[in-house]
């Protein structure tokens, strides 16, 4: 459950995706039941393999032998799909098991998905199955694999009836077999994208969505991975795949559901998926690198320029165009998703300028009017003096209605382009109302119709270069910073019983290496009067009890207390509250509390995802938390950079840098206490539930921070 | 300059779009050549009123006798275009004026879009030459129109080359000519949608892209209107346009660009348009019921639905399919924007009981599962059914790959439903490769192809329908509340000179029902304290005087001071403080001011915007409006609803229905302190300029709100 777990279960599906035989279990010649539609798929994609099908009341089904069973079989498959009645199931596996046969798919609904006991019941039963064999399933109600380089599908869609099309570098892995087959795969595919695997992978009761995404991720044949996916399981394998991936160097794009409490509903119903945070699956996709989209359409587009695997350098653009105000769009679109549209260099200008007399100085994106329609060789020249320009990461030049050779010449520029670069390509062919981008796409040259979506691959292709190039560097590896000390950590935490005081929390987070507030625990009257003479200026008075959370609730606080009288009385009054808020609270005394020095305040917390394990929140304090919000997430541990970046991911962030006359804040002890704080989160998984610091007060620059209270609740 | 401004200017643009005889000066058979390329689309398209060529080199051109001037035609056109060299443009307008011809088209570029002086000052020019001479003028730097029902096309577009489309019930205006007749237009009609008219605007030295959209909008052929624009020059007419669209029940779709700094510098060396504020533009939008969308796909999307012009009665909708994961899908993204998934009612649930035996509860949106493939005769049952359930507005059922006759049928259903709808088909057709959604949107049918532009078109159906019929109730209308009283405020500013202090600007706030505090003007410290004992508690101590508009970061400013000496202390002090901040500042003396209960602190304002005018921002005090920017803006003068809306938009508006244990706030007068702001910046759009009151304190319920401070900066 967290994300420095060794890899295991490494399981190698090449087997299953090309069987060197295969049999089907429930085979028919019946043209519209699912059997049958399966079986004549196997047959129709191209499949080389011996196809074996099992059903004992035919002997032939399409002119190949039929077999009234898997113990009849001639020889043992390598996969073996069952298609039967749920009830009936079982006993197929078992006789599967019995041959040695290592994989099998499971098509038959009637499992996690039906929301019955019944159903949950037979789902377990069928992972206990695959535990105790070592058989490895895909399903149960699932649509099997595609596998365009082997022509091998055991598959129902109608999506790849038809002529044969031809494989490409796109992997795509779904929960759903029409959403990952129609609505992603066929959907790429019309627009010419070619696929080399798809899998559509049902209830993930033994192999799951991330051992075929890993599958892919390993073969030569695929560049990029369209996940589409209504949560994990295991947050640590999802992390995993994506440091595999950016080590790999092949970009995953995911597609996660359930962002709304519809989605989470209508997920539930669909495959039974219990879903974790969506903020925070988003922060994980963030802070490892897996690009997300909102739509099956952004999937496939994004992958029509990452397949490509070219990484710019960064993120800045230019463009070029006829057409004004698609220039216009452009720009606009660009600068939403952070992509810059820097001035030419001098030289580059320069160049510009003889292209186009009489324009004075050329902005960017350009805006070439007529003299792009009526000269194409002068558009190529100038898209070649934008492309030399050293300020610019990545080309997009604009196309409307051109004539196919100019559209041709166009292409063949993106596909051999210095730079990285894709073609927006608007409008249609002048001379040949047949030829459009699909075709150029097929060619494997990255073609748009749309500037978001161009705008949003270029961003996707920028960001992944960067974590590859972090990867590499090893900036990407979290370290343990130095005075974090678990050992005694631990040993305070064993010190305590049952729930811990703020002083104790406060005195474990002090082993981490936090800076917490000087206090001393009064007993007595007598003694406040004394600590607070011992920690000099204005004290706060806080009840110390183990079964108060909330101090404040419980009116068991008071702040800037002085003098003996004051602080005789504060004792006496929060002591009072307590026992009047919490009769049975077991009550230690009160704590002695120096006052902080104002600051910025900020709330740091441990939460525990089922999906990802520890994870660390930090948010601005007061109403920035409860009421807008305004939260970053990310899974434990962090590096100073990703602590960094979550920050910025704060709407309020400014509030760090000075606002109002105010002066710069302390960031970097900041940043510390978020990584020390992601250690604790990671080293104390197993002991500690919940942790919250409120208020962690973040003093002037070089002031460092301090954590004024703490709240640890203990598993 | 503000919205309820008469309307002026109606021009009738029906000869310009469907002229009984044409003239086009710079016509040509040059095939490649701007003149050439029109004057063959003028031809090819079909006009069959009478085409007057002038050229004084040609005597015939393609058939048509040439004419060498104006002068020698044998009839006054309707209509001119001129497609001439800059300079020749002025001589050729002036015989065009000789003539008496009421319409003309300039081509020509080289006008205010160069950003060079000459530039503008040719475009003052025809500005000048309009006005004087009566004649209508479209462009400089424009592309023409469009009228697909008269076949009239005067523009050089390769986009309508080939076989003619059918007209359509869309209209289309744009900026600019390859935006808006390719990314736009063509790309909607490849859709299968039709168009009725289009206009590629230019840099409108005189017609503009309103009144182009005020013809489409009062023509019965055109149901919607798409409208592509980087701003508009006067937003009272934008404003009346969109309540005459709101009364003749017909949507205009809007994409303003310069959303961003980029989309800003790249519209502006485009043609020439200075931007307003996209803040303000965006409000404006909201508060007048036109649609927003950001990119020109969606332009033509949200046609697919709204040019069926049938209004759900609400935002609940209901979808069923035989693709779990697309049900996840489209649910995810119906809630991301605002739709509504509600239970099916008892009568529904136990008539899709009966199609789906075995399947417990149904939920919505509905996965059928395979039984809705295997038995399209059930689907369609089932689509009935929920079509009947009064607690549906719309439907949206999901086609994957299916037979022709049965997405043929399902488009029936969707066309012939009782409740609006739409058809979500992602897939393809079984039996029919060639048979696509172009065929049924062809039809008219609204077919989309993913779930984003799906329930997007049905959430902005559903807004439009809702503005309709608040239009038919005349809650559209803003009313002068009681209370107001112009006059008096009117003789109170005139009472001031110069510059206004606090307190003077806080009486003619009163003059329009604004409580504000009570206070008097103290000249010595023996005053202050007299006025301290009359007002009673602590008071408020602040300096009067017109030339500090900052009290605080002049130090000139106590709160909370009560006692004789503390009295005559802060009299001192903040005369002192504001001697030394402003040695040559007028001062009055210092304000006694009661200290105002506790309470939310707004911040509500008057800005005035270039293209709108009197605009009213409100948004909550401190970090909000200055670090987060949560600040919402709408047009003067507002109707309380409006007002009401204005907050709900604002991050923090929980903060006013009371949080983290706070009582809710007087939500109701602040609303009708909006309202008060929005007539009073109505009516003083000429005298003020800018007015802040800061913090405007919103007490709890029935607590009202007073003004504690205010700033008024006179034109």
């Amino acid at each position: 459950m967290n994300n420095t777990r060794a890899r295991t279960d490494d399981v190698d599906l090449t087997r299953l995706f090309a069987p060197r035989s295969v049999a089907l279990i429930g085979a028919t010649d019946h043209p519209t039941r699912f059997g049958g539609r399966l079986f004549r798929t196997l047959i129709d994609f191209g499949y080389t393999g011996r196809i074996l099908p099992v059903n004992p009341r035919s002997d032939r089904l399409h002119g190949l032998t039929c077999y009234p069973s898997i113990a009849a079989l001639p020889e043992t498959p390598d996969h073996v799909g069952i298609v039967l009645a749920t009830e009936r199931v079982f006993e197929a596996l078992e006789d599967c098991a019995a041959r040695g046969i290592p994989f099998a798919t499971v098509y038959s609904a009637g499992f996690a998905e039906t929301g019955t006991d019944e159903g949950r019941e037979r789902q377990a039963r069928l992972i206990a199955f695959a535990r105790r064999t070592g058989m490895r399933i895909m399903g149960p109600n699932c649509n099997g694999v595609i596998n365009f380089l082997d022509r091998f599908a055991m598959t129902s869609t109608g999506s790849i009836r038809g002529s044969r099309a031809p494989h490409g570098n796109i992997g795509v892995v779904s929960h759903s077999g029409g959403l990952g087959q129609i609505t992603v795969m066929w959907r790429a595919m019309q627009t010419g994208l070619g696929i080399s695997y798809e899998a559509s992978v049902g209830n993930e009761a033994d192999l799951d969505s991330l051992d075929f995404a890993r599958f892919m991720l390993r073969s030569d044949a695929t560049d990029v991975i369209l996940l589409a996916i209504e949560g994990v399981k295991d947050g640590s394998k999802l992390i995993d795949l994506a440091r595999e991936a950016a080590e790999r160097e092949k970009p995953i794009v995911v597609l996660k559901f359930g962002r709304t409490a519809a989605g989470t509903r209508a997920a539930a119903s669909h495959t039974g998926t219990i879903a974790g945070s969506d903020d925070i699956y988003d922060a994980a996709f963030r802070q490892f690198g897996l690009i997300r989209v909102s739509e099956t359409n952004e999937l496939y587009e994004m992958a029509t320029l990452l397949r490509t695997r070219r990484w710019p350098k960064g993120i800045r653009a230019a463009s070029a165009a006829a057409t004004g105000g698609n220039i216009v769009q452009l720009a606009d679109a660009g600068e939403s998703v952070g992509i810059e549209w820097p001035a030419y260099a001098d030289a580059t200008q320069a160049r510009l300028g003889e292209l186009m007399p009489g324009y004075g100085k050329v902005s960017n994106p350009t805006d070439m009017t007529s003299l792009a329609t009526g000269e194409p060789e002068n558009f190529r020249r100038a898209l070649q003096a934008i492309a030399d320009d050293p300020s610019i990461d990545v080309l997009a030049p604009i196309f409307a209605f051109n004539m196919r050779v100019d559209i041709e010449r166009g292409a063949e520029f993106v596909r051999d382009c210095v730079k990285p670069a894709a073609m927006l390509w608007i409008g249609g062919c002048n001379d040949d109302d047949q030829f459009t981008a699909r075709d150029l796409i097929a060619q494997g040259i990255p073609v748009f119709r749309n500037a978001t979506p161009c705008v949003r691959a270029f961003r996707a292709a920028a960001d992944f270069g960067a974590l590859v190039a972090s990867h590499k560097s090893g900036a990407r590896t979290p370290l343990r910073p130095a005075g974090a000390d678990p050992d005694r950590a631990r040993a305070q935490l064993k010190a305590t019983s049952g729930k811990l005081t703020e002083r104790e929390a406060k005195q474990i987070l002090a082993a981490y290496g936090f800076s917490v507030t000087h206090e001393l625990l009064a007993r007595s009257a007598d003694e406040a009067v004394r600590h607070a003479r011992s920690i000099g200026g204005k004290v706060a008075i806080k009840v110390d009890s183990p079964d108060i959370a909330h101090k404040t609730d419980a009116g068991a606080l008071r702040l800037g207390v002085e003098g003996d009288v004051q602080l005789r009385g504060a004792f006496d009054e929060v002591v009072a509250a307590a026992r009047r808020f919490a009769p049975s609270a077991i009550i230690n005394g009160a704590l002695v509390q120096e006052m902080a020095t104002p600051g910025v305040e900020m709330m740091l917390g441990i939460v525990f995802d089922p999906v990802f394990g520890p994870v660390i929140a930090a948010g601005f304090g007061g109403i920035h938390v409860e009421v807008l919000r305004d939260l970053a997430y990310r899974i434990a541990p962090v590096t100073p950079e990703e602590a960094s970046r979550m920050l910025r991911e704060l709407r309020a962030f400014k509030l760090l840098e000075g606002v109002r006359g105010a002066n710069p804040r302390d960031i970097e002890a900041l940043v510390s206490a978020i990584v020390r704080l992601s250690w604790f989160a990671h080293d104390f998984a197993d002991e500690v539930v919940e942790l919250d610091i409120n208020p962690l007060v973040v003093s002037e620059r070089s002031g460092g921070v301090k954590v004024v209270d703490a709240l640890l609740v203990r598993r």
